[in-house]
């Protein structure tokens, strides 16, 4: 519900982009925005301005913003001093400037007074120039669509996820680790001290941007409580919000002020606000990554009946311990799926339970894929759970032609069904000598073509429950207003 | 305190095997267990038995274990199907044989009375004739040092970590993925339905082992309930015991009698034990590696002030987070700490904090080394946590050059100093193509070299953390005895 949903969304399209204090030294900020500019294929015409510099990487360098010879610039990232940015602010209102980036930190988050004086100056000069201000302090934005990028090496594919983080390094490593499950952005903004854009505006917007369909955001604390509380009820009825909350324990509350000099709030009342807004709470990365996949795999899930398949008996019984921890449960075959289990499979109808303890189908990682369909169509279970798990005893070519087909097979048969599959695939904690061992590399090639088939793959049954869990409870929170 | 610990250590140092049932099919228990013990070097005789093959893996077949040239066969695998393992402990008894593991299964786990009466004849028919029985319904015995393993290329290399498992596959893949994580093992010991040797027993055994320094178990159930708990208070005084607990849930409670007619017991009594008697009890098999992993590679530890190091804002603010849910306390840093830093870093000795923002260190992920060791050594921290992070903006070569050779030098300079160190190293799902990029190259060698240093790493914050937690739980139950 912002005011002008048009108008702010114009600022991440800009036609032209200026990197003030670009520059050729490898470990700046000023080298390393513009080469993700370039590297990403930013869609508008780039200007590096840097008095000294005549070129770099290949782009003709301005001594001054005033200097580029187009009348507007758009965009400008900031990488110069705290103490210029004043300046910067006038020569930007020169050139209709509409959105500056302020890479530029070491301001009211030293704690310092001087520091402190100085960015509400910069605040009002901005508001003054009718100029929006992102960060300072902050990452600025990935948005493939358009070619803008935070970090280097990050997709140039779009996706439904879109993201608000105060921390700009962890925006960057979420993108990062989150792509390899599959995940794809519309666009993450890193935020950081949200001086002028703040997490209440960027969680309006985000609601209503349609390019967005699930909304992930890493918050170190709002200065604007009550509007920000709107703003997550306006949109968690719209799409799922999930927060990854920071400076929850006391060294934490103390480092959310030296880092984006936030106030980090109680987290009772976080709590509390979350529950009744239907706000999916996170505690890590991990996690955030964990519930981004499964709100972007899985259709709505509203009831909490698990099948557990492969893996043998002690993989078995600690992922259904698992499962029944985070609140689902573990039907027993019904009497009419063991009355058709015992037309297939005669000798073990009795014996094979939910979870379906793979060795007790003996030949098969995975049950014959027959079998599984039919098991897995029963109306006894909402979610299937499909396990790929290293505890048979085959040698590396059975490993790869069998367990690695049979795996693929039951995925693909699942996914023909008519329930939600989740899959869970272990990381090994890997070399180049360990991928080039047969287990490691068919595991990595069977998760990407799971990946590919649409189903989600989580790196181990807890994360998967956990994950689970609360995105069951969104769809619950939103089936029952 | 077994009775005679050596007779029973001297089950496993065999002169000679015979797999009876030895297979030439590939898929078979028959074939693979004849070439765990070839391809790990077993350093006895190894006798095939098949009474339809002249020769298995190029070593000659034996229709019978009786004939077999030589007067005594130490060991035996059974890979023959149940009903004929009564005739083959007969044979064994021919042969002086000293223990028999019964891959055998499909008896009382089936639930069924036929194979649970077929398993109870078979223990009174062991025990009339002196032989031990393994199992049934197990993978038997990994002993790296004499060459018995249950598995494909495990380490040949001994270590200090011993096991018992239920779950045969679970011990498989725990080996397996541990052994990635730098853990070595003595022995680890698969005892499925437990019907002779039990899994009290085995406790004993480990306790007085002088090759294990720590135990790490899966267990289903347990019979002799009463002989456990003294084997726990045995072992516990003695070394580190861990027991992933399995069936704790209803479906697991099920599924456990279904894979090695195990009773599962009531979870409140196995919490009220383990506490009692300084067991750490964990609920799958990650947190299971992780709680090995701090047991193996450090020092008894009884404080919990951590000082945290490595990673920008985001990521160090949230590992406070977590650092501190799981019962540490994040010390700031003392006045003293600070003056020395004032004369080292005058610019930040003031805005600086713990966990260590190393975006505030600016052009360093790890902050210098001198400055490092300043902070490391300061009185006010009693574990170190150093963070592989990437969360800074930095492209291929000086992510490879820079950022790796710091992290070595900060784990090197930590090394060196007086505090236990522990790492966090991220995990990526990655296949070929992105082990082939830079960043994941880098972070995997990062990962065996600190690891080759003896200091523990981690996936996560969450991981080490939690790991850490029962880790000096159980070295302050130790002090406090």
């Amino acid at each position: 519900m912002l005011d002008d949903f048009d108008k702010f969304d114009a600022l991440f399209h800009p036609g032209s982009a200026a990197i003030v204090g670009a520059s050729s030294n490898i470990m700046s900020g000023g080298y390393n925005f513009t080469r993700f500019l370039i590297d990403h294929g930013f869609k508008g015409r780039i200007y590096p301005v840097n008095p000294k510099l005549d070129e770099i990487l290949g782009l003709k360098a301005y001594a001054n913003l005033r200097d580029i010879p187009e009348s507007e610039v758009d965009y400008v990232i900031s990488c110069v001093s705290a103490e210029r940015v004043l300046q910067l602010l006038e020569d930007c209102k020169a050139k209709n400037v509409k959105l500056v980036h302020l890479f530029t930190g070491i301001l009211s988050e030293t704690g310092r007074k001087k520091e402190t004086r100085l960015e509400r100056e910069i605040l009002r000069k901005a508001k003054s120039l009718g100029i929006r201000i992102l960060g300072p302090n902050c990452m600025g934005v990935y948005y493939p669509k358009v070619g803008l990028s935070f970090n280097h090496d990050l997709p140039k594919e779009a996706g439904p996820v879109g993201g608000f983080f105060q921390s700009g390094g962890g925006a960057g490593e979420f993108v990062r680790y989150a792509a390899l499950r599959g995940v794809r952005f519309s666009k993450v903004i890193s935020y950081g001290n949200a001086l002028d854009i703040t997490g209440s505006e960027l969680l309006y917007y985000f609601a209503d941007d349609p390019e967005t369909k699930v909304i992930a955001a890493y918050v170190e604390g709002v200065k604007d409580g009550r509007e920000f509380i709107c703003a997550l009820s306006y949109a968690a009825v719209r799409k799922p919000v999930i927060i990854l909350k920071a400076g929850r324990g006391e060294a934490g509350k103390k480092l959310v002020f030296s880092h984006t000099a936030s106030m980090a709030g109680s987290m009772e009342i976080w709590r509390a606000i979350s529950k009744q807004h239907g706000v999916t709470l996170v505690g890590n990365f991990q996690e955030l990554i964990d519930q981004v996949v499964a709100f972007t795999f899985l259709p709505p899930i509203t009831r909490r009946g698990v099948l557990i398949v492969g893996g043998g008996g002690g993989k078995s019984v600690i992922s259904g311990d698992v499962w029944e921890e985070e609140g689902f449960h573990i039907p027993e075959l019904s009497l009419k799926t063991r009355k058709e289990l015992k037309k297939e499979v005669p000798e073990i109808w009795d014996w094979v339970r939910n979870p379906l303890d793979s060795s007790i189908f003996q030949k098969s990682l995975v049950p014959p894929l027959s079998l599984l369909k039919m098991v897995a169509a029963a109306q006894e279970f909402d979610v299937l759970v499909l396990g790929l798990t290293q505890d048979d005893f085959y040698p590396t070519d059975i490993w790869r032609e069998t367990i690695v087909r049979d795996f693929l097979g039951g995925t693909m048969a699942i996914k023909d069904g008519s329930k939600p599959a989740v899959s869970v695939i272990e990381t090994g904690e890997i070399d180049f000598s360990d991928m080039q061992n047969w287990r490691w590399s068919a595991i990595a090639e069977t998760r990407k073509q799971v990946i590919s088939q649409g189903i989600p793959v989580f790196p181990s049954p807890v994360s998967a429950a956990k994950a689970l869990r609360k995105f069951v409870d969104y769809w619950v929170w939103r089936e029952r207003r």
